[in-house]
């Protein structure tokens, strides 16, 4: 089923997603005259992040965002780059053997399946570094609003964000998390970032606070609506994950719960002119796509 | 004889170390209210970054040029923590199994060893986050510099510095590295973010160019000069070091580097005031320490 979801968010962004290919392609382009290790570590870096099959949701979201203000998706490529590669070094790290220990990703074999674990464990380091520099070095015209991503994007990607949600996810006996746990959980590890992405194209667009109030509801609540779809669409009565929303809420309420989600979403963007559908269609193509 | 060295410099720094200590401990607070695999988490980080026995060079190489400068050390005390915590989270993660290995540092067992790999790894993430996200909140007052801060300290730390130096020490056979190979891996490894630490704050205290051509000489040169005296420090004639300085060159041809270095140390501080005596200190200091 996730290959349908692949497609479709594929089909609707493609043109966008080649812009961000290009620009991480060309920001990471080989350098001949590196050391050897140098390179390879160069090139383990690549490996992941300029991989076919990656959704680049994160980036998609920020460019949608952009357009949806009435700017170029070009506009905010930094802002979406910087996130798409802390995106990518928290997959990396992730998959390592003293995390999740998992060989294969996207059908591939994982960073330190091919690279070995310390050039894994660096190719992350570097990529989540390189994030800010690219922000620093590419909106540096506009320092104000740049200072702002910094500040913004590492609240959402540090310890009181997506590190911190991956250290709960880790360390929590999925048998008896609480709803509640559940939720700073995923808002901490995977919502903070997709939240960012839109947040942080807003604020690149000089959007108003108001506007800004608007998408940072509308981008929590899909990074929300996302993972309970997920969870729905992985579902097996028979042998129910324990700490999904299923398995804690049951079906029915959570098909509930992703419904009012959705609901959210849609009207925090309630006075954002046409050029917003596309995220409206997102949020609506999400809560129906295990139908 | 690392004993006497740490020992001076700590001497040197006492009031700045617990200035940094002080900011440090605050802005890494306990929270009550996180959730039980959160707070672990920031309890390992604060066990590598608040330990007793780190000398704080980089820190107080900050501050000392801020003093030269005629500044107080407070001024660029959000550098000096940023820098700091980079230094740390490179610390956690090189001492991990897939890397040096290393069960113990400064007399007490290593992250990993206490908090598990995991802990571990996600510790020195939050680090490296936390860094950026310390520059771009405290400084947002004077956003041009707080971004180009943000984009010097991601320069050194990133792939094309510390990280890549890190890389290339890995991977390199100690006993077929070039003499140019061993400078651009220390230059890389840990030169970048000792220049940085000198670099950054005259960016903060807006010195002259013309004073950050001469600090960054001075900085440059002194990273480099503390690897060679540490290298001569560690020398046994019966069971050189591969890879060290004294292998390549012999002891003569050592000390005669480093006395070179030293002197360039000195020559690019030489029309500043009376104030960058510590600095010069600091310099001769570590030429001597070995006789």
């Amino acid at each position: 089923m996730s290959v349908v979801v692949d497609f479709s968010l594929e089909q609707m962004s493609r043109a966008r997603v080649s812009l961000l290919t290009t620009f991480l392609d060309r920001y990471f382009e080989d350098r001949k005259e590196m050391l050897p290790h140098h390179r390879r570590l160069q090139e383990s870096l690549r490996y992941s992040l300029l991989q076919e099959g990656s959704k680049r949701f994160r980036p998609v979201l920020a460019m949608l965002t952009a357009e949806a203000l009435g700017h170029a998706s070009e506009r905010v490529l930094p802002l979406a780059a910087a996130v798409e590669c802390i995106h990518t070094y928290s997959l990396i790290h992730d998959d390592l053997p003293a995390m999740d220990d998992d060989d294969m990703r996207r059908g591939k074999p994982t960073n330190h399946k091919v690279y070995g674990e310390a050039t894994a464990i660096l190719a992350g380091d570097a990529l989540l570094t390189e994030a800010f520099q690219i922000i620093a070095d590419q909106c540096s015209w506009e320092p104000a609003i740049a200072i702002r991503l910094v500040s913004e994007v590492a609240r959402a990607a540090g310890l009181h964000g997506m590190v911190g949600g991956q250290a709960i996810d880790m360390g929590s006996k999925k048998e008896s998390i609480t709803l509640d746990e559940l939720r700073i959980m995923h808002r901490m590890k995977t919502g903070a970032l997709i939240r960012v992405s839109g947040v942080g194209a807003a604020i690149y667009c000089r959007a108003s606070e108001e506007k800004l109030a608007q998408i940072s509801v509308f981008a929590d609540n899909l990074g929300l609506a996302f993972q309970v779809s997920d969870d729905l669409l992985d579902y097996d009565p028979e042998k129910p994950e324990p700490g999904s929303y299923p398995a804690l809420l049951g079906v029915e309420k959570t098909r509930e719960f992703l419904n009012e989600l959705t609901n959210t979403c849609l009207a925090a963007l309630r006075d954002w002119p046409a050029s917003a559908d596309p995220l409206r269609a997102i949020a609506r193509y999400n809560r129906d796509r295990e139908l």
